[in-house]
C-alpha cells in the first residue's frame, strides 16, 4: 500500500463498534496483542513492548511503523497514556490538539508538538512533520472531526471478536453520512481481523 | 462448517453497525447483491432473484441454503417484506413470533407458522421444523433476545463498506456483555466481507 501523505486512523474495535469498553476498559479490545503465537517486540525509545501476535499482525505493525510519519492525538488521550511514556508505540512524533499549555511532566527530548490553534493547523503541521509519510489520527473524537471535515483518507480497523455492549463508539456524531468506503484490504490474525478501508471522495 | 441444529443469525451490516439505514433505507446495505461480477439466480417458489455477486458470495449463499432448516422472524419484518412473497430467499420455512392472528393475505400453501406463545416456543418449533439443520433468526430484535437468553450459537455478518451514521443497530440492548466470540471464518467478496463468528459459552 502506498502512503503518500494520507490521513489515516487505526483502532481496535469490537464487533458492536466500541473502541473503549464501559469504564474505559480495554481488556477485550487489546487481548489480541497477547493472544497470538509469535513473539514480537515493539522497541520504542528506551522501552520495549513484548507482544504475542500472529505473523499477519506482525506484518500489519511493520507496515504501520514504516508508513506512519506523525500521529495526531487529543489532549485527553495524551494525558491518559501519559504521552505513551514519551514515545508512541508506532515510533512517530505526536501532535497534540489542545487549548492549554504543554503539561509540566512532558520532557524536552520527547518528540511531541502542542498545537493550540485548531484541528486544521494540527493536521497541516503533522503533514509537514510526516514528510510524505502518512498522518495517523489516534483519538476517536479527532477522527470523527476529520471524517466530518472530509480530511480522512483511510480507516484501519482491528476488529476483535467481542461484543462489549457499552462504551465509546468509534463512529458517532457523523454529519456526512452515508460515507462510501472502498473494499477493504483484509488480513486475518489471531484474535483480530485487520481491515483497511479507503474513503471514497 | 457443521450445522447441528444450531441457532444462527445473518445480517448485512455497515462498518458503523447499522442493519437498516435512516428511514429504513437498505440501498447501501444490499448494494453488494448487485455489485459483483458473477450472475447468481436465487430460485424460490415461483420467483427468481437475479443477483450479481462474487464467487465467494455465491459459496456463502449456497452454504446458507444447504444448512438452514428454518427461519424465525418478528411480525414486523414479516409484514414489511409481505412474507417474502410466500418464500424466504434462503428457501426455508418461516416461523413468525407474534401476538396476533395470521394475516389474511397469507396463502394456505406458504411454508409459514405463526407462534403466539413466546420466543422460547418459537425456537423449539423452529428446531423441530429444521430437523437437525440450523435455525436462522431474521429479525434484529429477536436476535438480541436470543443473545440475551444465551440461545444464539453463531453470528454471520455481511460487513459492507459504508458508514450510515444512523438507523437500526444490530447490537443494542445487550444485557450479557461482554460476549466473547470465536475467531471468525472470513471470506472476502465484492462490496462485502463475510464474517462468521461462533459465540463462546
Amino acid at each position: 500500500m502506498s502512503n503518500n501523505g494520507k490521513i489515516t486512523t487505526a483502532f481496535s474495535m469490537s464487533l458492536d463498534g466500541f473502541v473503549a469498553g464501559p469504564n474505559e476498559d480495554f481488556q477485550q479490545l487489546f487481548a489480541w496483542m497477547m493472544g497470538g503465537d509469535t513473539d514480537y517486540a515493539l522497541k520504542i525509545g528506551e522501552n520495549e513492548h513484548k507482544l504475542k501476535i500472529s505473523t499477519e499482525s506482525v506484518k500489519m505493525y511493520e507496515n504501520a511503523i514504516n508508513t506512519t510519519g506523525a500521529l495526531v492525538a487529543g489532549r485527553r488521550l495524551y494525558e491518559l497514556t501519559q504521552g505513551w511514556g514519551g514515545h508512541h508505540p508506532i515510533g512517530a512524533p505526536v501532535i497534540v490538539v489542545t487549548h492549554r499549555p504543554r503539561p509540566e511532566w512532558v520532557q524536552n527530548d520527547w518528540p511531541v508538538t502542542f498545537v493550540t490553534d485548531g484541528l486544521q493547523s494540527a493536521i497541516e503541521q503533522a503533514r509537514e512533520i510526516a514528510g510524505g509519510k502518512s498522518v495517523a489520527i489516534a483519538s476517536a473524537t479527532i477522527a470523527q472531526q476529520c471524517l466530518n471535515a472530509g480530511l480522512l483518507d483511510e480507516i484501519h480497523i482491528d476488529l476483535v471478536p467481542f461484543l462489549l455492549g457499552d462504551g465509546v463508539r468509534l463512529f458517532e456524531y457523523l454529519k456526512v453520512a452515508p460515507v462510501a468506503l472502498g473494499d477493504p484490504h483484509v488480513s486475518v490474525g489471531q484474535g483480530v481481523t485487520h481491515l483497511t478501508y479507503s474513503i471514497k471522495k
